[in-house]
């Protein structure tokens, strides 16, 4: 299926540094955060909220950044396209990434705008609301798009976050077309349902006309199909994309496959922060396709790699993952 | 026993922020780092770590600052003296100590010199090695030392770290003056054992002429009495402080009171990650004595505290304290 590709996968994402701490629903009333969503706020709002947030925890996150991280240590060769600036987040975001031998070769932005930093407030609940301040990470332009590296890849990835910055939606929108192209499937997520219902046309033009794989919860499929039905979602769905991925929670997941709905269950595990649950069932699905898995096998792999990295703080797994997809769905990639 | 003081435990120490990465042994000797210890670096051999450690998390950190953030989860009211800079790092350190009510007053230093930090590399067998460039927190003075505060404490807890700085020496030491003055425990833990080695002399008289509670694990009293034997170093102990604590990995601890022994069990868990093990012992087994407890059940709350802390990465809690100790071991404070 993928004949001379040296990249599995390729992300397009924002390059954001999460901060992580504990918070109650007062606090998140207090800031007009809305429990379980993303809200996009200016630098001062992000400076006010993070002076207010207590035994904070700083680490790389951004939601493609988090699933390219994820593959690699799944041990797939990846790379990551995405806007940061030359200042200490943005370091630390940059070495992270290179350091785990993933391929980021995005020129830094010098206009002197901080990069990006998204603020996670976790609930006694496990449920995680997050504050983001897009900063250089929304900069990213046509000319950070890498034709080269995106033939070289099986699969580009992209992060419905990006419909958020406005010159960004240019720019991987020329991304699915570079992957068109050069015959790279091309996997979407849908990222939030806010975020889907900032951009519901253009992105139901876009996964119509762009995308082969798209990853949705439950609620981000309803909001993109407006409907309270899930079955409804589905029947739009199958006929729109080669397969659909809708995660929920403890249920597990729906692998939607034209006519067929396969279901994935979710492993148990002591939920401690929900954070990264989406992306790092991407990561492993995604590892299961781009090494040639049936879809129900990559699908364990995803609920797998879910499964670890929502028993601890943060979105980037603490365990090995290899190690841990063998002992927990018996998986060796 | 307590009458009239409004704070159950000061700590002094190290004002930190801790960079925590995995890393293997290959990585710990290129770079000359004892395995299990803390090593003190100049800035610039931290700064070329740092640029090599992979998934990166920043969090608040400090040996001292670790147990006093312990004890005000744990419910018990305390106060923090260390010194950083008003910089990125020294701003979290200390916004984190505020927002969880930790009195911290001590002003920040304005010599240009940047805050600590303490680059934790975390090997697969859970070991920790630590790396310090202690900047402006080795620049705590007699000035820093604030009597009143001092005076309405239970206790006063003190970090062997700050044998490593000269001046800091000289602060804490008047404070354990200050202390018996005004009628607090002086407590103390050894930190580690490399750090007894360098300053052995100086600390065997600080302990035997101010110290009321000494914490230690095995490593470090060994170390300070310079015996191959346990038993051994528990004979000096008993003549020198009221309550020996010797912490002792999964085999738990060992309470030493005069000429009695207690032992405490540790509570089995999946160790992930041994930093802040001793730190939150400390928190535990203070929080107790600072509520008046019986040693035994301090020294079961120090565990039970000890165990949350190794089950995940950083030497901060992730779980709700109050609620883990009441669940894991059946005490309510």
């Amino acid at each position: 299926m993928f004949l001379e590709k040296n990249i599995d996968v390729l992300g397009i994402g924002n390059a954001i540094i999460d901060v992580i701490a504990n918070a109650d629903d007062a606090f998140l009333e207090n800031h007009n955060l809305n429990k379980g969503s993303m809200t996009l706020v200016d630098e001062t709002i992000s400076k006010n909220i993070y002076a207010e947030m207590k035994n904070k925890v700083q680490m790389s996150g951004g939601s493609a950044a988090n699933t390219i991280f994820g593959l690699s240590e799944l041990g797939c060769k990846s790379a990551f396209i995405g806007k940061r600036s030359d200042d200490e987040l943005g370091n630390i975001f940059h070495s992270d990434l290179v350091n785990s031998n993933i391929i980021f070769t995005t020129s830094p932005l010098d206009t002197g705008e901080p990069s990006a930093r998204c603020l996670i407030l976790v609930t006694s609940d496990a449920e995680r609301t997050m504050a983001t301040f897009l900063g250089s990470s929304s900069k990213l332009t046509l000319k950070d798009i890498n034709e080269e590296q995106i033939a070289s890849s099986k699969i580009v990835y992209l992060e419905g976050y990006l419909f958020d910055p406005p010159e960004a939606q240019e720019a991987f929108q020329k991304a699915a077309e570079y992957a068109r192209a050069h015959n790279a499937k091309v996997a979407f997520t849908l990222s939030d349902a806010f975020c889907v219902e900032r951009h519901r046309k253009k992105m139901k033009y876009f996964i119509e006309n762009h995308v082969d794989i798209l990853f949705s919860n439950e609620g981000e499929i309803k909001s993109l199909y407006e409907t309270d039905v899930l079955g409804d979602a589905y029947t739009f769905l199958k006929d729109v994309v080669e397969v659909g991925v809708v995660t929920q929670g403890y249920k597990g997941a729906a692998i939607i496959e034209k006519t067929t709905i396969h279901k994935i269950e979710a492993f148990s595990t002591n939920v401690l922060d929900t954070t990264g649950a989406g992306d790092f069932f991407a990561a492993g699905f995604l590892a299961g396709l781009s090494k040639n898995l049936d879809l129900i096998k990559a699908g364990v792999l995803g609920a797998a790699c879910s499964s670890e990295i929502i028993s601890h703080y943060g979105g980037r797994p603490e365990k090995n993952l290899k190690e841990y997809i063998k002992n927990k769905a018996g998986l060796i990639l």
